[in-house]
């Protein structure tokens, strides 16, 4: 579900962009606020992403090591990958595809969530992804250095209580797929 | 617990700033990949920030609802703001205080985050905080369109569920208070 749309009284002067590219883009704005003070924004523009949360039908999930660049750290993640103009449910599953060799004939939607609201309008969608089948084959890309592993579910959310998951989006769709899992309906 | 920091392999061969301000910067590397590719990796920089999830005594939290200029959107958020050099416990608390009127005696970590690992090096720190009082009195900034408002804990967690509550970082929170204030030890 998503809010409406609205310009909350601020009004956008002018745009001009810092950087463009196939990836994401900075804008810079001047805007005038509410009560009509002018500042300067600058944001980015970003695609959004989809992301799923493997789960065998062993009641394992699958799990990648991320080397990130921006944070010069190893990071456990859940697979992941820009929605480059598909259905988020089409760019989950084709990003499951080549980053981890698996697919998955189910998809539960979790939800959609904004990540850093402050600078950027990435978005990100969430499934779980069950019946899963290996394909026996990944297509990563030369900045992908990811390896994946299999873990009981219950241990990967130990591994989010304990700091272990440290990327923010991964942790939350973890503990959404718990609520998923246990099928409860509060 | 953060990963131990390292290169990945990827050598950093020059920097250039595209945009700096005293809240972010937008830094462009030439970066040699462990293959030995040549690449632009464009990202944030960013110092970080703060959240807190307020629960009074009889189990209500604290929520906000945010204009965002990013998204043009208002959002259902957790008082948030940035480090700004200091402490996460200081940063959060000062941020609660000048968003809502409110502060709290009580300060409990509930872990730190990485929002948008594959742009930004920005990371946030989460607090569950107790033992609220009303100081009568907020600071707020002309970018900071906020309206304060309490609901019970059990109907802050429904709207993460309803997707309601579409900021990752607030999500996460509320999810990993939820666990807190049941006092599991799992």
């Amino acid at each position: 579900m998503s809010a409406a749309k609205h310009d909350g009284g601020w009004k956008r002067l002018s745009s001009r962009y810092l950087f463009e590219s196939g990836w994401y883009n900075v804008r810079q704005d001047r805007v005038a606020l509410p009560d009509g003070e002018e500042i300067t924004y600058t944001q980015v523009e970003h695609p959004g992403y989809a992301m799923t949360v493997p789960v065998t039908d062993d009641g394992r999930v699958l799990l990648e090591r991320v080397y990130r660049y921006t944070v010069q750290e190893t990071l456990i993640e859940l697979p992941c990958g820009g929605v480059d103009g598909d259905a988020p449910a089409v760019a989950a599953k084709r990003e499951l595809e080549e980053e981890t060799g698996w697919t998955a004939d189910t998809l539960l939607p979790l939800g959609s969530f904004y990540g850093s609201k402050g600078i950027s309008d990435e978005r990100f969608h969430a499934f779980l992804a069950r019946d899963l089948r290996d394909l026996g084959r990944h297509e990563r890309e030369a900045t992908e250095q990811i390896e994946t592993f299999f873990v009981p579910f219950e241990a990967a959310l130990r591994m989010v209580h304990a700091g272990e998951i440290q990327d923010a989006p991964s942790a939350l769709a973890l503990l959404l797929a718990e609520r998923r899992l246990a099928g409860s309906t509060t």
